[in-house]
């Protein structure tokens, strides 16, 4: 199972770029993992945390030893702290270890760096580092080496930042496995604030309108509405600090959203008005500018957007029977893109969609219906 | 596979409470399942549809006979057009037929009933439906028997309307496998445009920002983008029409989502201004409100929403290796609530995550463990 991933360790193991010492400053998930995925790797790593206990659990979990670098110095540090703080902390590693690279993992990169400009610190051992690999769970105890196999990892290098500092930090993002991504900070925050920062607002907010609704009406909700208030339930407390170290950027996305929602209002509000035809075509161009946004989002591999077959299920609700399915479908030989299960309220029975490969989805569906399974179309 | 489906015929299938015949007024995919659904259950149907292409197409999925009705005339008319033209077809159905029961399925059902009303309609006979069954396809040849099996079908009785003609419909929408809900119509079309309509409009207005977006942003998209926008690929012209027929109600709601969105924006303009913990505060109300929200959403079941386990297994990209996932649950006899497949961009794996009923996850992660499996935590 493991041989497909880098970085798990194990007699094959691929070597690591990154020379030590590393010292990770923060043992949060994304601390923490890092830790476990260069100690699997060889790589001598020290652990700090401003309280003892998610150190020491990092460190019980392999992430290194808990302690301060020796004499020699880390040669590269890791400021894995909240975002709010990630800036000071990089500004006192770079003083305290004048010939080490400092990177951080904040997923805003612009405030970072210009609390690191406005502390004095040298620029050129400086490289922010904004590794897109967040779970829903969080803390040291979820930590794990593959947390960033195949996720971007963003290298964001202000232009006083050396080539070396650049290539260390590059290295790093390699050996957790990580994709690698160069954008300036600038670039970055407006990037996240688009794919990230601006969904997470407009899932919460939408989410809010639903808090004192009657069990009538909820009582109707859809998988439409699951998808799309899902994210709705994240950490509040490290949202507002992300939405804050991004206020700018995530501020202008959500007034674009805002003039969307007030073309929807007026347009509604016309159709109230008696303009039906003007309402009808300010709706429509809406929902087409709709279609053609979710058309941009790249497919799973990083490439362009792939339209799968989908083939729907029949499937009693019972243990067994999904395993009934999918041993079928292995046995067809077809690779599933995507699994999405409905289960049909109050009765005993899901519908289950299978995205493959487009072209396969025909043959999926007769071999299925040939082995007594229900398809739907 | 199908024993536990209703209306699915066969030699076990339950009787039909509906008494036909039963003349069925646009083929589309609802008309067209409702026809499959009623025919298998031996009830003698008869299609109409402004085109002759899908009213074959239905007759030849099993949906009835293409024609108007006998002598006697249809003991039931079911409506099954675009909703901004359903209230006028009601209304001649219930001219032409002065014996029958007429229904719409429209989804939605106060402008509906308000035309029905000025035609000068026998509101004694009219009992609105919402069947709330839609799927990603459309048209007859996605018509099929088991749509509406758990289904909420929603009927919206006008006061006038007689005991008897509201049970033709509860027995049409019983017959069916559906979940019977009675509402007001103006109380339905409150909770759609609360939990459809502007979900839908939210999705579509966030997708439309990503319109024009550089490859860089788009590349750094997850799921939560992909969540919160996935319902954005729906057909513009029918929901122009929906939100057209629920103005108000809609309109409302997106004032709401409106005024959450300012209070963001004013937030981030205060931390901009440097009112900093002025602007954490609010946005950490804001998400925390999108935490109560999301809670409200009811499981699967119609009951209240249950908290899962998590169990996330690390799983190669290949044929076969779900299937051989899923066996192995099966074998440990736990009931597999939803599945969630995140692939990893680049890289031949991906992160399956099994949500089981609450107390199962750890021991499904152990013997998932023992039986050579990855698991994330």
């Amino acid at each position: 199972m493991g041989g497909v991933v880098s970085g798990s360790g194990g007699a094959g193991a691929p070597p690591m770029g990154t020379r030590g010492p590393v010292h990770i400053v923060g043992t949060g998930l994304l601390g923490a993992s890092i830790g476990v995925a260069l100690t699997r790797g060889g790589v001598h790593v020290t652990l700090e945390d401003a309280s003892p206990i998610p150190s020491a659990v990092a460190a019980e979990l392999g992430a290194g030893v808990v302690g301060q670098p020796g004499e020699q110095g880390p040669s590269l540090v890791v400021v894995a702290v909240p975002p709010e703080v990630a800036g000071s902390v990089v500004a006192r590693a770079l003083s305290t270890w004048p010939a080490a690279v400092v990177t951080d993992v904040a997923s805003v990169k612009e405030s970072v760096l210009g609390e690191v400009r406005r502390a004095g610190g040298d620029l050129t051992r400086y490289v922010g580092s904004h590794p897109m690999a967040g779970r829903e769970r969080s803390g040291a105890a979820a930590a794990m080496a593959d947390l960033f196999v195949g996720r971007p990892w963003v290298i964001c290098a202000p232009e006083e930042a050396s080539s070396s500092s650049v290539l260390v930090v590059r290295e790093l993002a390699v050996d957790v496995g990580a994709r690698v991504v160069h954008l300036g900070a600038r670039a970055h925050d407006e990037a996240v604030a688009l794919v990230s920062h601006m969904p997470q607002v407009v899932a919460s907010v939408a989410a809010k309108c639903l808090v004192g609704a009657s069990a009538n009406a909820l009582d109707l909700a859809g998988q439409g509405l699951r998808d799309t208030t899902r994210i709705a339930g994240s950490d509040p407390g490290l949202w507002a600090a992300i939405l804050l170290g991004n206020a700018g950027p995530v501020a202008s996305r959500l007034r674009e959203v805002a003039d969307g929602l007030s073309a929807a209002i007026d347009a509604l509000a016309a159709a109230e008005a008696g303009e039906e035809g003007k309402a009808v075509a300010a709706l429509h161009r809406l929902m087409a500018s709709g279609n053609d946004g979710v058309l941009g989002i790249p497919g799973k591999h990083g490439g362009a957007r792939t339209e799968y077959d989908a083939v729907t299920v029949l499937v009693p609700d019972q243990p067994g029977e999904l395993g009934r399915l999918f041993t079928e479908v292995g046995r067809v030989g077809v690779n599933l893109e995507d699994v999405h299960i409905e289960h049909a309220g109050g009765k005993p029975v899901g519908l289950t969609t299978l995205s493959v490969p487009r072209g396969a989805g025909v043959g999926l569906g007769e071999a299925l219906t040939a082995a007594g399974w229900r398809i739907l179309g």
